[in-house]
C-alpha cells in the first residue's frame, strides 16, 4: 500500500509539473473553483485593479513576502506531538496560514508555483491522516489529531479549506477526489461524528467547528456536511452534564447545536457575544467567514439577515466593546491587550463594510489596522480609503443586552470624549457567559485615555507562552481570576457569587433597572442582581457626571445591598500605582497573611487595616502622571483593607496587582455609595503636580428606605444631592422624598441637582 | 512709615503710567539695561527677526500666552506659610516665571504692561522682604524666607535678577535705589553671609545660592556680590563637621567655596558632575546661565573656557547620560521620568550650542524640545533648525571619569544600537556623590529601547506632590533607596557598602580597571572597589557581547569577590514584570516576612527560596511584551531568593518592584558570573511568543584564581571562552593560561573565543 501510494503521487507529480506554465486561465462558470471566498468573477475584478489600490497592493506583498519566504524552506508535515507554543504544534498553525495566503496568491497572480505549494503540502497531509491517532497531548476534553484539541484542527481547517477552494479546479479531478476521500471528509467526520462533545456544543469552540466542516462541505459541494454544520449532529445518547476542560457544560441545555445555533442562543439581539468580547473576537473570524462563504455559494439562506441582522451588529457591538486603544474589554475570560487589530477583525471590518452599508465609521478602523482581508471586501474597503471617504468611528455610550432574547441583563458602557480626553465606564449586569464565564455580577471597570484606572483583572493565562502551562489556562483562573473577589464589586461573607457553582450561576442573569444616557453631562446606569446570593438583594446604580465645564465628569457609584440576614459585604477597588494619601488611620502587618482561605481570598496579601471613624474617607493615588481619588461614604466601624494579589500563587502566576477594600460587617442592609474622580496630573519633567487633591469634600447617605437612597455629594464649590427611586423605575412615576424636613419632588427614578 | 511707604508707591505709579507708550526707545550703549542675559544688542536683532524664525516665534508666542493670562489675575504676594506643593509656595513660583518672561516679553515685545508688572510685583516683595522672618516651616538645614529652604529663594533670585535686569533701565532711579537698598542687596546677604551653611558648600544647593547672589550682583553693579558669589564667603569659625537634612557635610572638606569651587569640585575633566545626571540637570540651570551673564559682563573672565571648557562637556556628559526616550540615568538621587526635556536643559542646549562648536548633532535635541531659550543663543538654534541643520545625536559607549582631577573612578556606558533596536548598560564605580549618593559601588543598571530591564530604584521621594511629606524625601530614601541592597550590586553579610557611612564613603572610590568599546561587538568595562567592606576585594567585569548577526548583544556579568574571612554575599537583580520560568525549584511561603532587620533588607519581602541545585541557573521572565532571561554560574548549595519590596513601609512609599537576589553562603571567595539576554517578544494581538527561551544554555566558571577567571557560556550554537585576567590591566601583557590541558596565550587583560 505505501509503495503503492507513493507511486501515485509520482504520477501526479509528473502531471501537474506538465502544466507548470505561469499564468492559470480562469473559467468563470458558476461551478469553477474558487467560489468560497475568492469567486471566479471577484478575482476577475481584483486583478484588473491590483497595482491601483494602495492599501490592497501592500497587504498583497506583505503576504507575497511571508509566502515566498515559506516558500524557501522545505515542507514539513512533523508527527503531532507538541502543546501549544512547541514545535509541531507553532509548524502546522504556520503551515495553514501560508497555505491560506498561497491560496490566494495563486488566484491573484496566477503564479502555479502557490499551487503546487498548498498541492504538495495537502499531499503531505493526506499521508499522514488516515494513521493519526488522536494527539499525545491529554489535557483536552476533545483532543485534535494535528493539535491537542480539536479546536486548533477546526482552525487548520477553516484555513485549509479556503486554500483548497483556491486550487480545486487547477487539481487533476482524480487528485482532489483522493484529497477529499482520504483527508477532508474524514477530518470532516472526526471533528463532528467522532467528537459530539465538541461539535455539538454552544460554545466558540463549537462555532469553530461547525464552521471548519462547513467550509469543507462548500468546497467540496458536500451538502450533507454543509447541513451537519448548519444545524449539528442529530441528538445522541450523550451525558448533558458532562463539562470541558474549562468547566463549561458540553452541551446546550435545550439540546440545540450547529453554526445557527451558535448564532442563536449566545449572541443578544444587540449583537453581544455572552462569553465576552475576547472570545467574540475569536468567533468573529469563523462566524463571518462562513457567512460570506455562504452567501457566495448559499445566497438563498440570506445568512447576513439572520436574526435581523446579528451578525452585523455583531461587528459593531465588538468594535464598542473596546477602549481608546482598540484593546477589549477583558470581561469574562479576556487576555489583556488583545484589540481590533487583530486578524480576526481585519476579516470582520472589511465583511462588515462591504455586506452592511458601507458605514464610512468602519473605514476609519480600516485605516488603523492597516491592511485588508484579500478578497472583495478588502478591496472595496482599500478602494474607499484610497478616496479619504472614512469618517471617525466615534464609540458612544450604550446598552449592549445579553441573551438570545436580549432579556439576560446586559452590559452598560458609559462614555466621556472631549478632544483627546475620554473616560468609559463598563458595568456589566449579564448572564454567566457560558464556561467562560466569571462570577462578576454588577462588576465595573473604569478607564481613562486607553489605560485602566480600576481594573477587571482579565485571565490568568499566558496564551501560547509554553513555560505557563503550555500556554493554556492556569489554575489560578480558577482559584483568582473568576473569582468574585477579584472583580470591583459586592463580595458577600467572602463567598463568591453563586457559591462558585457553574450551573447555578448558568441559571441566571442580573436585571437592568435603568440605562440613560441622553443627557451626557448625567450618564446613568443601574441593575439589580438578587440570585448571585439567595436572600441578599444587590442593587447598583453608577453615574457619569460632568459637573463643571472644565473638570472631566466624575463617577457616582451607589451600591446598595439588603438582606434578610445579617453579613459581611466586601467591595474591592482594583486601583494601579502609589497610595498617595488617605484621610484615615491605618495599620501595616509586620508579616504578611492571606485574607482568606478560599473563593480568591486565599491569593490576597492583607498589607494593611484602618478603620474609617469618619463620615466619608478619601483615599488618593498616582497612577501614568495621574491623580485620582475615590470618597467614600462610610460608618465610623467600616473596615478599610489594603490588599495585594500574590498570596498562595507557587509559581508567580499573578500579577501583584493592589486592591482597596472598603467592608462592612455584620449588616442586614448596606449602602457602599462613592464617587471616583480622576482629578490631576504629576509631570515628572516639570515636577508640577496639578490638582493633586479631589475636589470632592464628601460623600452622605442621607436618606436609605426600601424606596429611596439619597447620596449628598460635597465639593468646595457646591453640594449635589442625588436621590434614587429603589423599586420604582418608571420614567412617568411622580415621587415625593422628605430629606432633612425639606420636600423634594421629582419624575422618574432619579432625581439630581447642585447647589452653590 | 507704612503710610509714607504707601505714598511713595502711589508716586511711583503716577510716574511710570505717565510714560504707558507702547513702544521702548532702547539705548545701545554698555552700560544700557539689559545687559546680563538678554543684551541691547542682543535685542536689537532679536527683534529684527521675529516673525522670520519658526521655532523662536512659537516660544515666544507660548510665553506671551502664559504672561498674558497672568496679567489678568491680580498679583498675589502671599505671606509665606507652606511645604512645597502648597499654595504660598506655588504662587511664588508662578510669580518669579512669570516675572521672567515678563521682562523678556518687555524687551522683545517693547510692551510696557509687562515691565509694570514686574515693577509693581517687586514692589510687593520689597515691602513684605523688610519684616519678613525665616520661613515658619523647620524643616529645612537653612530656611528661606519666601519658601521653606533657601535654595527655592535662590531660585526666585536667579530668575528675577533677569527680570529685573530687563526692566532696571527703564525704572527711575529712585526705584531702582530703592529695590536694590529695600529688596534686592538685603536678600543677597541674607542667602550668603546670614545662611554660611547654605552658600559656602559645594553642593547643587550652593550652586544656586551663588548664582543668585551672582546675578543680582551683576544686575546692581555690585561688585562686592560677584566676587562673593564666585569664591565664597571668607572662612568662618563654623563646624566643619554639619550636616545638612540629606545628611550631607555642609561645609568642604578643602574649605573652598562659590562659584568657581562648585566648578572645580563636583565637576570631572569629563563633565561628570558627581551627585549625579538628576541633579546635574538642576544644577545647569545656573552654571549656564550665570556663564552667560558673566560671559557678557565679564568677558575676562573667559568662563566657558575655565577648567578646559568643563561647562560645555558637562552639557555633552549629561545629554548622554540618558536613555534612548532622553530620560535621565537615576543614578544615585535621582527621580525617574525627568529628561532632557526639561526647561534648564533647553537652556543648556542653546547655551551649549552657540558658547560652544554649533553642533549640528546638539540641534537634533533642541528639535525634539521643541522650544529654545528667549535670547541670542535660542535665535541661533532656532535660526539653525529653520534651515535644517540638525544632524542626530548619537549616543555613543562612553566613560565619563568621576571626581574633579577624573581620579575617583567614573561612570562606564555600554551601548548597542541597530535601527531601533538599542540597549544601554549602566555602569557605576564613581565616588560617593556628595549628600546625594548611594551606597551602590559596581552596580548597573540595563535599559532596552528607553525601557528599564533591570533597574536602579532611584530616589525615594514625590518631588512637589505635597501630600507626601510635602514633596519633601521621604524616610525610605536612607532607610531603603540609598542602601546598597537597593541596587544591582554585591552585599557582603547583609550590611551596605562602609556600613551606610557617609564619611567613610566620602573618603573613598571605586577605580576602573578596563574600559575599552572598540570593538562595538565585544565591548568591556571593568572596575574594583576594595574599601566599601574592609578586608574584601569586589571586582565586576561587564561585557556587552554580540555573537550573532541577527540577535541582540547580551550582557556577560563577572563579579568576583575575594575576602581575608568567610562572608555571606548577596547579588540583587532587580528585574520587571512577571516571573515566565525557572530551571530550579523553589518553595514559596504561606505567610511573607522581612528579609532582613536594616540596611534596607526590612523592606524587602522573602516571596520564594530556592537551593540552585544546578551548576547553571536560568530565570525567565516577560516585561512589557518581551522576554528575559538571566543564566547565572551557581554552586549547588547556592540560594535563589524571591524578594518585593514593600515591607515596614507604613505610609506605602515604596515601589513594590521585585528582586530575585543570588546568595553565596560563607564564602571567603566566589565568583557570580552570569548572562543576561533580552531574546524573545510577545505580541498579545497575534498571541505570538517568538523566541521565548534563552538561547544561553549554560554558563561555568572554569577557573578562578588570584590572577585569571574564566568563564564558558554555551549556546545550541556555540561555545565562548572569556579569559579575564584579574591583577594586571595593561594591554600589552602577555598571558598564558591552562584550561582542562590545554593552553591559552593571549596579549592585553582579557581574552574572548568562540567555537562552534
Amino acid at each position: 500500500m505505501n509503495n503503492y501510494l507513493k507511486l501515485f503521487f509520482l504520477a501526479v507529480l509528473i502531471t501537474s509539473c506538465a502544466k507548470n506554465s505561469k499564468e492559470l486561465p480562469v473559467d468563470a462558470s458558476n461551478d469553477q473553483h474558487p467560489n468560497l471566498i475568492l469567486t471566479t468573477k471577484s478575482v476577475s475584478e481584483i486583478k484588473s485593479k491590483l497595482g491601483k489600490v494602495p492599501l490592497f497592493d501592500a497587504t498583497l506583498e506583505k503576504a507575497k513576502q511571508a509566502v515566498d519566504a515559506a516558500l524557501e524552506k522545505e515542507i514539513a508535515v512533523p508527527i503531532p506531538k507538541d502543546m501549544a507554543g512547541g514545535y509541531t504544534h507553532t509548524q502546522h498553525k504556520i503551515n495553514y496560514a501560508t497555505m491560506h495566503k498561497a491560496g490566494i496568491l495563486f488566484q491573484l497572480t496566477g503564479d502555479q508555483k502557490y499551487a503546487i505549494y498548498i498541492r504538495d503540502m495537502l499531499l503531505e497531509y493526506a499521508k499522514m491522516f488516515p494513521t493519526l491517532p488522536r494527539h499525545p497531548q491529554m489535557r483536552s476534553y476533545a483532543r485534535g489529531k494535528i493539535f491537542w484539541q480539536c479546536l486548533n484542527d477546526s482552525n487548520w481547517l477553516v484555513y485549509t479549506s479556503q486554500a483548497y477552494d483556491c486550487i480545486y479546479s487547477w487539481l487533476p479531478k482524480e487528485q482532489s477526489d483522493y484529497l477529499n476521500k482520504t483527508l477532508f471528509r474524514p477530518y470532516a467526520d472526526f471533528l463532528s461524528v467522532e467528537t459530539p462533545q465538541y461539535f455539538n456544543r454552544v460554545h466558540n469552540h463549537s462555532t469553530w467547528g461547525n464552521v471548519a466542516v462547513g467550509m469543507i462541505g462548500l468546497v467540496m459541494n458536500d451538502d450533507e456536511l454543509v447541513n451537519r454544520a448548519l444545524y449539528g449532529l442529530k441528538k445522541e445518547d450523550v451525558d448533558l452534564k458532562a463539562k470541558d476542560n474549562d468547566g463549561g457544560f458540553i452541551f446546550d441545555k435545550d439540546g440545540k447545536a450547529g453554526f445557527l445555533a451558535n448564532l442563536d442562543s449566545p449572541f443578544s439581539p444587540d449583537g453581544f457575544y455572552t462569553e465576552g468580547p475576547y472570545y467574540q473576537r475569536y468567533a468573529m473570524y469563523p462566524f463571518l467567514i462562513f457567512a460570506e462563504a455562504l452567501q457566495n455559494k448559499k445566497p438563498d439562506l440570506k445568512i447576513f439577515e439572520y436574526k435581523e441582522g446579528v451578525l452585523m451588529k455583531a461587528v459593531d457591538a465588538l468594535l464598542n466593546l473596546t477602549d481608546a486603544d482598540g484593546e477589549f474589554f477583558p470581561l469574562n475570560d479576556g487576555q489583556k491587550g488583545m484589540s481590533y487589530y487583530t486578524a480576526s477583525l481585519v476579516s470582520a471590518v472589511d465583511i462588515a463594510y462591504y455586506y452592511g452599508n458601507q458605514d464610512p465609521a468602519l473605514l476609519s478602523v480600516a485605516k488603523k489596522q492597516n491592511k485588508v482581508q484579500l478578497d472583495i471586501t478588502g478591496l472595496r474597503v482599500a478602494e474607499a480609503l484610497s478616496t479619504n471617504k472614512e469618517k471617525p468611528f466615534i464609540k458612544q455610550s450604550m446598552e449592549l443586552s445579553d441573551g438570545s432574547q436580549g432579556d439576560e441583563g446586559g452590559i452598560g458602557i458609559l462614555r466621556h470624549q472631549k478632544k483627546d480626553e475620554t473616560l468609559a465606564l463598563v458595568f456589566k449586569y449579564s448572564a454567566q457567559g457560558l464556561s467562560h464565564g466569571h462570577y462578576d455580577k454588577l462588576s465595573f471597570s473604569l478607564y481613562e485615555n486607553g489605560e485602566e484606572v480600576l481594573q477587571d483583572y482579565g485571565l490568568s493565562r499566558f496564551v501560547n507562552v509554553e513555560q505557563k502551562n503550555g500556554g493554556g489556562y492556569l489554575k489560578e483562573n480558577k482559584t483568582f481570576a473568576k473569582q468574585t473577589i477579584a472583580h470591583n464589586t459586592i463580595v458577600q461573607d467572602q463567598t463568591s457569587h453563586f457559591k462558585y457553582d457553574f450551573a447555578t450561576g448558568s441559571k441566571n442573569h442580573s436585571d437592568k433597572y435603568l440605562f440613560d444616557v441622553s443627557n451626557p453631562d448625567f450618564q446613568i446606569v443601574s441593575a439589580k442582581e438578587i440570585n448571585a446570593y439567595p436572600g441578599t438583594e444587590l442593587h447598583r446604580t453608577m453615574i457619569m457626571v460632568k459637573d463643571a465645564n472644565d473638570a472631566k465628569p466624575y463617577i457616582i457609584d451607589v451600591n446598595r445591598v439588603q438582606s434578610n440576614k445579617a453579613h459581611t459585604f466586601d467591595l474591592p477597588h482594583y486601583y494601579f500605582g502609589q497610595i498617595i494619601a488617605t484621610n484615615f488611620a491605618y495599620q501595616t502587618p509586620k508579616q504578611l497573611l492571606p485574607l482568606g482561605k478560599k473563593y480568591g481570598y486565599q491569593h490576597l496579601w492583607n498589607e494593611g487595616m484602618g478603620i474609617a471613624n469618619v463620615e466619608s474617607i478619601q483615599f488618593t493615588w498616582l497612577h501614568h502622571q495621574k491623580f485620582y481619588t475615590i470618597t467614600a461614604a462610610t460608618q465610623k466601624e467600616d473596615e478599610i483593607l489594603f490588599a495585594r494579589i500574590g498570596a498562595n500563587d507557587p509559581e508567580f502566576n499573578l500579577r501583584k496587582d493592589p486592591t482597596l477594600i472598603i467592608r462592612k460587617q455584620a449588616a442586614k442592609k448596606a449602602v457602599f455609595a462613592s464617587v471616583i474622580a480622576s482629578h490631576g496630573t504629576y509631570n515628572p519633567v516639570t515636577e508640577k503636580a496639578d490638582n493633586a487633591y479631589t475636589p470632592i469634600e464628601s460623600v452622605k447617605v442621607l436618606v436609605d428606605t426600601k424606596a429611596y437612597t439619597a447620596i449628598e455629594v460635597v465639593t468646595s464649590e457646591k453640594n449635589s444631592l442625588l436621590i434614587l427611586s429603589n423599586e420604582d423605575n418608571a420614567s412617568d412615576t411622580m415621587h415625593r422624598v422628605t430629606i432633612n424636613n425639606k420636600d423634594y419632588r421629582f419624575q422618574g427614578a432619579y432625581y439630581y441637582k447642585s447647589t452653590k
